[in-house]
């Protein structure tokens, strides 16, 4: 059985990346380092999710003795470390940003400088849904933003087809997407009773949607806006597309017709008529789409859902992993 | 002092009208009707809200003998009670969308088949910010809508410039603006930690935006479309405007200033450079804007919040019975 | 492997019910029935159960074809369903409080004339950690009302002890205790930033708690109080206890010592020093206790949580299944 | 008119006793001073308030030359400020704890030396309620703590007729009352769609309540528990009373006619029978109370809810103050 490390475990998602893989039937979870709360127990910092282990300070000698990892390090932290573990020859899944974009100048605008460019070619991005068979084989998996996974896989089977000639995303959010940090900003008074944009006009995830769309075939230049919303868990994206030419066209039916061929086979998206809301995906590895049409403006709408911790970082992490290690895909995640 | 009756005080912003009227130095609350609880005390039903009247059954010969009227019946039902209170003389608002638009077939296509289609032409657009002098002499004044409250207040200075090309709205909103029937959608367990979107892609707020933008010079159709929050009073809309040829070049000092001129006198407009959040707001007549460059894509963003309950529907009846009746603007509601 | 049937698959409880049964390994979940909502899938009822089943209308010559059955139907109307039942020879979870109470008389007195008062003596008191060997060959097993549950686990060491003198029960729940009818009580912004006392001064709850204390050997009258509060899962019991005359020496060691030993083989109690938080236990079949003295006033404090759909009903009701049919207790719940 | 300062501005209820004394009809207010976030508008910080002034660091020469004062310190940083301001002259109202018990060893038990016990005697307790002549003529009036608040109100009566045998106090308060302060216990993820006792088994507000009780003639020890919710602002708290012998024989009448009796004069006192909820006084300076009685036990209940902000804190300030300076003791709080 592949054993396993995760580094970065106190804060949320490494925590629950923790929690699945300690629960995992096909993994050995041997260690969970942490930047803070060293030699706190994971149970007492995180009662329900029952890992009892203690947070270790990182000790790459003893720590990275493992065939897998997963880094749960703040963007920029996480390059050296990637780096480092590469360097003992463990596979890893990577939450941050840090290997998301293939091109070390655009990270740099959006980000800092990158500490570890020559990884990027290395790097797979961990869509499962886009790049399955390429994460069958990688080193490093970069694991999608939380966004860009709602986003992406609303948008593949248009973009795919060719068809999306501008896109604005309206991103609403759950508070755990802030992170564990107590901030003014996640502070309970601050956020309850409240919804408001952050992130304007700029949010980092504007790169990494763009980069994806590309490479699917829609070289487009996106409005992407987030808003906090008062909720634990879950995200939903609004996105609405002005179609290119053909697409104006497309009925409703042959709309739906396209999404159901191009996820039939995919264990982890829903499709339904119905505008789907975050609680039907609430701690699940699952991604709930509704496509419509406006028919007085052409437009085409797409909504997405899904939890920002699970399928928008440790459960896609451990998919992600699965595919790695020559697993059944759904493993510990279903 | 004029005197005023609340009909249909049962619901919330009925109740928050009669609130707001009994506590206004200017007018006199002589009653308040109801369609359902007839016979219970205002008090009870809304104890927050402090008014000792008890909801009385709909008696025209008694109750129409006043000087103003707030009409809070649902759609359909406030037309055939408006033309009875003009036939006797009252002048009101009508917080419905029956005398909201001003073409009985669109009406017609929206809602239903209306029933005082000639009392249209009388009835003007109650957004103060826009039709100040017009309300003054009114007889009937339809209260706009909460999210077409919100979204023209964000776009006139952009109609208005004629910068307004294209516009995708995306809508939040809390759960108050649903009613208070109480509902599988309205249920607690239904909405807290949710996020969805509803009435799509038909939202009715439609043409009622659509109408007043073309007034102002916009001549477009939107994409609107409303998300259901887990919070109870609020509102915020996401402007997304790709704008006219000459709109592009607009930087964001000219974009502000553009807000700024337009909006320098107004007493219940609040300009600010961070994205607004919906607490901001709360119980109160202001609404508040903000406007931003997406340098990226040359759209133009404008968010703006308002509680729906209040600005959105009952304070702003009284902001508008107010210029009826000759008083100061903002009394009773600051 | 034997086969089940839930009866009332509308409701929370029941849908949840039917979610876990059709995910265990070791029961066969064949018929959903409803009386409401008949012909609607489940899975569009409840997304996030994701159970592909259709609810049908009760057809005992058909539906009674199980080996075994979850009855989730009001108060009163369960016992006849029951009856029906076990004349069958189904072997059931009650989740209606018909047949919690031992005594028809005290029955009648809190809810209304029993309708099978025959079959009380064949029923069991489904609390596993209280009458585990009773329930593996029970006919009928009286599913715990939620805060029974949580106060029964909260006080036996101590009333098996014989040191209760007085209680006084300060509950709080979530909404979802309130069940699925879109009521007043229920809507989102009747509950929405609120708390507040319900059932006061004669909660139902009582009689079968104090019938339960009675049983441990604390024969005492409890003053039990429910508030509700803004959360959908979730049930928090504060216990205050005036020990008797040998319960006031006990340190605060003798105490975590009576609650170690009488809960160190129990697989769903959690001890823990800290007050838990409902946070804690959500979604799962665990009850979580911590025991405090008031070194001042000589009480002893006990808190408890639980999920009240989980082990306040239906993961219960598994847990009980498991024991009647002879499986692991946690087989499915864990 | 008299002028007052606000020491201690960037809190929540520094900032809240500034909002209400900047609309207050009768006094100017004329600084606002801070520990943190000294340079920064108040209208940023909290944009609801709409205070229009800059905090300012604390210069006594300046500041402190004004008639009146809010100290809004923490615990202990209050007392050197208090005997500062009232060297020059300063009549003042104190939110901290600094002043509300009479006896330095029990504050010092409690909270820490006191750094000016010979001002105790100066300094009376702020509960109009109970005290309101003395507060006329007070240099130091003491504001009361807000669970103190809630439940002195609630057992006043009780207390003066000598029916106070024993007392439990289940507190339950929304997130604001642990302050601006962003820590794990106040993060949005901590907090939401959980409840947790904290600061048992003592929470620093017991000898506040026992000592007014025994001033009241209930010279009893109480167990005293606090509860925090999923809200942001109000506070109930359930009071389970055994009555002396005499009050067990009293009928549920008896007990309403007692309590009318004690709060017929009060404005800010409401009675009703049902069990009041905290949005019942959201934002207001009310405290709503409802008496019940257990016939099975004898017990009597009484709920009691506050908006912890306002007459937990500063609007009950405000209150005071109109008593120190003669104006009408619901001036700029109605």
């Amino acid at each position: 059985m592949p054993s396993v490390a995760v580094f970065g475990g106190a804060g949320y998602t490494g925590a629950l990346a923790a929690r699945l893989l300690l629960a995992h039937p096909s993994f050995e979870l041997r260690w969970v380092t942490a930047r803070s709360d060293v030699g706190r127990r994971l149970d007492d910092l995180y009662p329900h999710h029952r890992v009892p282990l203690t947070l270790e300070e990182l000790d790459l000698d003893r720590h990275a003795d493992v065939d897998a990892a997963v880094v749960a390090y703040p963007h920029g932290a996480a390059a050296p470390l990637v780096a480092d573990l590469r360097e003992r020859g463990v596979r890893l899944v990577d939450l941050s940003a840090d290997f998301r974009l293939r091109d070390a100048m655009i990270y740099g605008a959006w980000y800092r400088e990158h500490e570890a460019p020559d990884l990027l070619d290395e790097a797979v991005y961990g869509l499962p849904e886009l790049y399955r068979e390429r994460i069958r084989d990688a080193g490093i998996v970069a694991n999608p933003g939380c966004y860009p996974t709602a986003t992406l896989l609303a948008l593949a089977p248009l973009a795919r087809a060719g068809l999306i000639g501008d896109v604005v995303v309206d991103a609403k959010s759950g508070v755990s997407g802030a992170g564990r940090a107590a901030t003014e900003q996640t502070h309970f008074v601050t956020v309850d009773e409240n919804v408001r944009p952050y992130g304007v006009p700029r949010h980092r995830h504007t790169p990494e949607i763009e980069q994806e769309l590309a490479a699917l075939g829609a070289d487009v230049r996106i409005t992407f806006t987030a808003h906090l919303l008062p909720l634990d868990q879950g995200e939903l994206v609004s996105c609405y597309v002005t179609p290119k030419e053909d697409g104006v066209r497309l009925s409703l039916d042959e709309l739906e017709g396209l999404y159901s061929r191009a996820f039939v086979s995919e264990p982890f998206i829903e499709l339904t008529s119905e505008p789907p809301g975050v609680r039907d995906v609430r701690e699940t590895n699952i991604c709930r789409i509704s496509v419509h049409r406006d028919e007085r403006t052409g437009r085409v709408i797409v909504f997405s859902v899904i939890d920002n911790l699970w399928k928008g970082a440790a459960s896609q992490a451990v998919q992600n992993l699965n595919l790695m290690f020559g697993l059944n895909e759904g493993e510990g995640i279903s």
